[in-house]
């Protein structure tokens, strides 16, 4: 199989484990006779140094013309001062935006070697650890409604406006009955029913679907109790589905009672196979370019690539499975270290995963 | 001093919890030689079944007339399928918006004796257990911003609002510098300022708020990152201040980190000491009634009327410190009963805080 990856390693660690993604990348397809043909663009701040904008429609373009983008981390301190449309983010935005990317899968995995780094007591997340995935609409509400800043004789105003049509909640949550359907048939769609607008259109379109999946178990719950039940019970969810900001706060949220932020992937898919991959850490900085960043993340968002853009479910496997392994051999990065475990840097985690493939 | 109190018991186990906290004031009333006169009104599910709307002018009224409002808890499955104007919590956005109740206080405080019931581990709490407030926007944002509903050749489309006014920004960030001026000086703002123009004016005017309060330390913390450092980091807060929505969900899973929900009381206050007070718990329907719910979240919440709205500072330490004795002395309502404790009702625990002032 040929396929074409657009690559934006991004800044600060984004290169770091990139190359580590990569390297993973180069080891399935010489052990499988794949064919994957890089094209590495720029965006976020690597772009504005260069452009002096955060995207250029030479990325979009490069993008568009692949099977899937693999993206590390964008965004830093020096690029913060920036007016808003000129800010890494605003990329990343665009981006998401140009090429319809408006499903975000990120699921919420917590390693049992790595249960120690969880900040959830072992009664909340049970023996077996946790294992959901949240789907976020990324196209709509809040972050592309009209938005608008002035002032009139009693001082300044601003708005913004969630917006979303019938349409764009159905695609968003048939996605999350469909992976429901491939995971354990629950699907908790949260939302603010009992206060906004966009929220009873999200309910009633939800129900609707519904009639769709009669095996899947739906439940809704409103988005404050959802940020309250991730904390108190976690293991109740399997498949969440969610808009766009609310999806923002609560993806964030679950990750980090998973206690394992440098180990997870995510994919932003549109109404094809295409599909945009990074890891949901930030671009750290502080630790750029010295060996020591978690690659993880990253190599399990090619993991992610192969089963949903290439189909290749069983390579994804393999890497998830190399992953696995060199955890319960004892391999930690500095962000996952503890006692009696065995320290390594960037390219050491990433070859020993290579190896194990 | 003789003080006027609208009282809204309201549905479930609000007429339970709120028996014990106005027989708990009584007992301050009677020590201390004031007088504080009750009047009942209904909001909510009850006022629904009276009047067949969740509040009435009548009720709006008498509040108005009072120095403070206790609240028990409002709604309940029985008024769930109600149209969204005919439900209980429209009740309440109305009451909060017509009293002009625009700053909600919400402590955060885990109590050493319930430390079992925290759903975060010791090492992310400390042994000293966690102490910080939020303070929500109440009366403005997606809220109570322009919203609609209606269909196209697309089919259907629904939005909501999120419209603030630098005044409106101004008098709820002051409320969070002054809290953390009597507090440790550390205020956390919440915003998605890399993301919405509400939130980039939210910024501008706390930043400029600040120049009033350098003795205060100012961050900001985007939605997503607070959600996540709530659960990773929570020590590193003293007084939270964000917007009506993302104040829903920050306060919420603020609470519940804390492990003692059944505990937890809120104000909403407007500009003068006219406040309105109630327990964060809801209504619990299926105990209702039994002598079963917990009313120290309802008992602490009158402390808290007594020191803002009353400024009986020593009568609320008093109250929170027999709450305090009892705890240590090992009573428990069910929801916070451990092994080895006293499990007692409703009643008995209010008698028992009654006893100890
Ligand atoms: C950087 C920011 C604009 C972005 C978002 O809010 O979508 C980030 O928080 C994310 O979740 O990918
Ligand atoms: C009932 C609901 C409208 C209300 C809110 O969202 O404000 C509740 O969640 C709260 O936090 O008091």
């Amino acid at each position: 199989m040929e396929k074409k990856i657009a690559v934006i390693k991004g800044d600060g660690i984004g290169p770091d484990v990139v190359e580590q993604a990569m390297a993973v990348l180069d080891r399935v397809s010489e052990k499988h006779g794949h064919k994957f043909v890089y094209t590495e663009v720029l965006a976020g701040g690597a772009s504005l140094d260069k452009y002096g904008v955060p995207l250029t429609d030479e990325t979009v373009k490069v993008c568009k013309a692949s099977d899937a983008v693999l993206l590390g981390a964008m965004g830093g301190p020096k690029w913060d001062t920036l007016p808003g449309n000129l800010r890494p983010e605003a990329g990343l935005l665009s981006i998401r935006n140009q090429l319809g990317l408006f499903a975000n899968l990120r699921p919420a995995v917590m390693y049992q070697e790595l249960s120690g780094a969880c900040p959830l007591k072992e009664s909340v997340t049970g023996s077996e650890g946790l294992d959901f995935v949240v789907v976020r609409e990324l196209t709509g509400g809040a972050y592309f409604g009209k938005r608008d800043t002035g002032s009139d004789e009693n001082g300044m105003w601003a708005y913004d406006t969630m917006f979303y049509t019938e349409n764009e909640i159905r695609r968003i949550v048939r996605v999350g009955f469909e992976l429901a359907m491939k995971r354990d048939k629950r699907l908790t769609s949260v939302d603010k029913a009992n206060v906004l607008d966009s929220s009873r259109l999200w309910r009633k379109v939800t129900l609707e679907v519904a009639k769709d999946y009669p095996e899947v178990r739906l439940n809704h719950l409103y988005v404050d109790n959802c940020a309250m039940q991730l904390v108190i019970n976690p293991r109740q969810f399997d498949v969440i589905v969610t808009e766009n900001l609310f999806g923002d706060i609560i993806s964030d949220e679950s990750s980090m009672i998973t206690g394992s932020i440098g180990m997870l992937p995510s994919a932003s898919m549109g109404s094809t196979s295409f599909g945009m991959y990074e890891p949901i850490h930030g671009s750290a900085p502080d630790i750029a370019g010295q060996d020591k960043a978690n690659p993880i993340a990253t190599i399990l968002s090619v993991a992610m690539m192969l089963k949903l853009s290439f189909g290749l479910d069983d390579e994804a496997a393999e890497i998830e499975a190399a992953v696995k392994k060199v955890l319960e051999e004892g391999y930690r990065t500095g962000d996952i270290m503890s006692e009696g475990k065995t320290l390594v840097g960037t390219n050491e985690m990433g070859r020993l995963i290579r190896d194990r493939i």
